[in-house]
């Protein structure tokens, strides 16, 4: 199939030659290849300004990245063979590295599938497309996907915020079968009910899986504070793991009652409590009464959502990690994560740093951790690489 | 105790004050503290330039790093209880994150022990004092050891090039017990031959212990490649998990017999084999064979020991990386580690983003780790993190 040409300026092409996926829309010789000739969607032949073709990538002419690079093959056709490749593709390194079929199943521009993400939950698949290029191939990607692993239900979430810069629809879509009210997921040595048409982001984060792994490892025994719990996956797994006694502090009573019902369904509701309340006003009141934790888990939502909000985002981080150490115990483990890709690994890196020499305590990191292996990072690509994960050990003075 | 003081110029504090625990020769006034009037290895009361005590730290005049501090608290003295306290902690937090005694006891400034690093096998200590101001409390340190753990050995091994630089002896010392020519240790599911005496560094690398766990986890049925193998760690591991045919590379004779005997002593002799050559050499000629890996280990020895070696270290670690790329079968993993400090995990990620572009092949991160739990970082002191390891899924051209 001959698609139509878009031709970059002179020296546009280094960032993709790098290896990163993107076209901006200041990139493009628009004198050659003027943008209003192209919809959203429209699939188009990368070129170099020498005329070299380097790729095919989807285009939205309004966006500001205009153009994502789908193959750097320039001479195959965008349809059911390609996807068909790209999801067997996804699909066999996620069967190489995990046992059981829950896992993200594709993580966008990692996989060679910009705009898409699924997350697999067994016979479910939970789809966000977030660009209109993606879009475009909806009732080819739920073939494809019912073909190669004939799933239960497929639906489409449409709700993240970026579908609102591509004019598309917040409706979520059933697109396939049915679906059950709550699903039944593992993770680790735990099972957890979520609840996938309203949850956060796709209903499930399995990107910090190996991270709550790690930690089980080292909660036998110990007194852990969860905050911003969610549906208890922290707190949980460290309860299965033996923990004495897991506090999970959440705003969300819908969270937290499905984090009740899982910990029931795991055996250890015994060992839980779940504290509905802002976290912020939860630790100010905990140092206040002197409370104390073997371990605190603070993995807040992302706080700084766009670059913009980085001074406050930061300052956020900072407090939360500040007052987090305050209520540990005098030989006690502090796990601190943040999934804002705009706060870097060093960032909150300096922010443990800082805050433990503030209140005159003795801070190491014992372990680090990121995104899961079903979150893989494109090295050409800083944007596919948001998590990161600090596990501290904190003494006294010394 | 009152030591003597050591000041500052203005403004040096500052390093110090953020966590850091070193103060450089330049840093110091002397004309209020002359350093002729100190003999290596005496502690001092370190001030600010306004007379403020930072904490207590042992000195070498003649030194570059002239200062490293041992605590904080600038009225305590630093003996026996000193010690007893930092190793007791140092002891309890590996038994808090260990099962069983094969760990790193001491990682120097970390533990709040500057110029100490101690390995433990069980009931053997392999001790490294790199610093005049640790060497004077050698006997001390051996002490409360025995106290401590009741060891059967106590070596200290004395042979890193930061002791010439301190004008310290070269020479092994056997303070303490008897030392059987190989130990036996433990590490994930494996069993390990050792030569104390005669091996690199301590005596076996602990610091990779989570990494080649996390790949034990991928590498059942898998074709092995060991670079730079040494004892067989990463193979040995491999094969113990199940991987079909592991090929260990190593250029040291010595090393491939312990590795091979380690490899009958866990059973898994007959899928491995041995290659005694240049690493580069081997990897040419495999090339030029057409050979391939489902997996490559590129763990190699630190090739950028000083600054001064970093341009050509960067680019002994490209060539290395491209190298190993290209041995990889059409859906392989690389497993792409450095322990050089100076080359950074931002170098080692750029290095496999051009490689893998420079062969026109899909490579992602699916995992990235360091240091095991046993080598905590110290986060204001950069110098205490220095491994890095990527886990990459490498694909053709997509």
């Amino acid at each position: 199939m001959a698609y139509p040409a878009l031709f970059l300026k002179k020296h546009e092409d280094k960032r993709l030659r790098q290896g990163h996926p993107w076209v901006f829309s200041n990139e493009i010789d628009t004198k050659r290849s003027p943008l209003e000739t192209f919809g959203a969607g429209d699939v188009v032949v990368v070129n170099d300004s020498g005329g070299k073709a380097l790729g095919l990538a989807y285009l939205n002419p309004s966006a500001l990245i205009c153009a994502r690079l789908l193959t750097r093959k320039p001479n195959i056709t965008i349809g059911e063979k390609f996807f068909k490749t790209r999801l067997a593709q996804a699909l066999a390194l996620r069967q190489r590295l995990f046992e059981r079929p829950f896992y993200r199943l594709v993580f966008g521009e990692s996989d060679g599938l910009p705009g898409l993400v699924i997350d697999r939950y067994d016979s479910v698949l939970s789809v966000q497309i977030t660009t209109a290029g993606m879009e475009v191939y909806k009732q080819l990607l739920v073939k494809v996907l019912v073909d190669l692993l004939q799933p239960a239900a497929i639906l489409l979430k449409n709700d993240t915020s970026q579908r609102q810069l591509e004019n598309l629809s917040l409706e979520p879509e059933l697109v396939h079968g049915a679906l059950p009210e709550k699903l039944l997921i593992e993770e680790n040595n735990a099972r957890f009910l979520i609840n996938v048409a309203e949850g956060q982001k796709t209903g499930w984060f399995y990107d910090h899986r190996c991270s709550r792994a790690q930690f089980a490892g080292w909660a036998k025994g110990l007194k852990v504070l969860d905050l911003f719990s969610y549906a208890g996956a922290w707190g949980i797994t460290a309860a299965v793991a033996g923990a004495s006694e897991v506090t999970c502090v959440d705003s969300s009573d819908t969270a937290l009652a499905l984090a009740a019902e899982s910990a029931a369904l795991n055996g250890v509701q015994e060992n839980m409590q779940f504290v509905r309340s802002d976290v912020f006003d939860y630790l100010k009141q905990a140092r206040e009464q002197n409370l104390h934790f073997d371990a605190v888990v603070l993995d807040p939502p992302a706080l700084i959502k766009r670059k913009k909000d980085y001074k406050a985002g930061y300052e956020a981080y900072r407090r939360l990690n500040h007052l987090a150490l305050q209520v540990l115990s005098s030989e006690g483990l502090l796990v601190s994560a943040s999934c804002s890709h705009h706060l870097s690994r060093a960032d909150l890196h300096d922010i443990l740093r800082s805050s433990a020499r503030h209140i005159d305590r003795h801070l190491v990191f014992f372990a680090s951790g990121g995104q899961g292996p079903d979150h893989p990072i494109l090295p050409a690509m800083p944007e596919t690489e948001y998590l990161k994960t600090f596990f501290c050990a904190v003494s006294g003075r010394i």
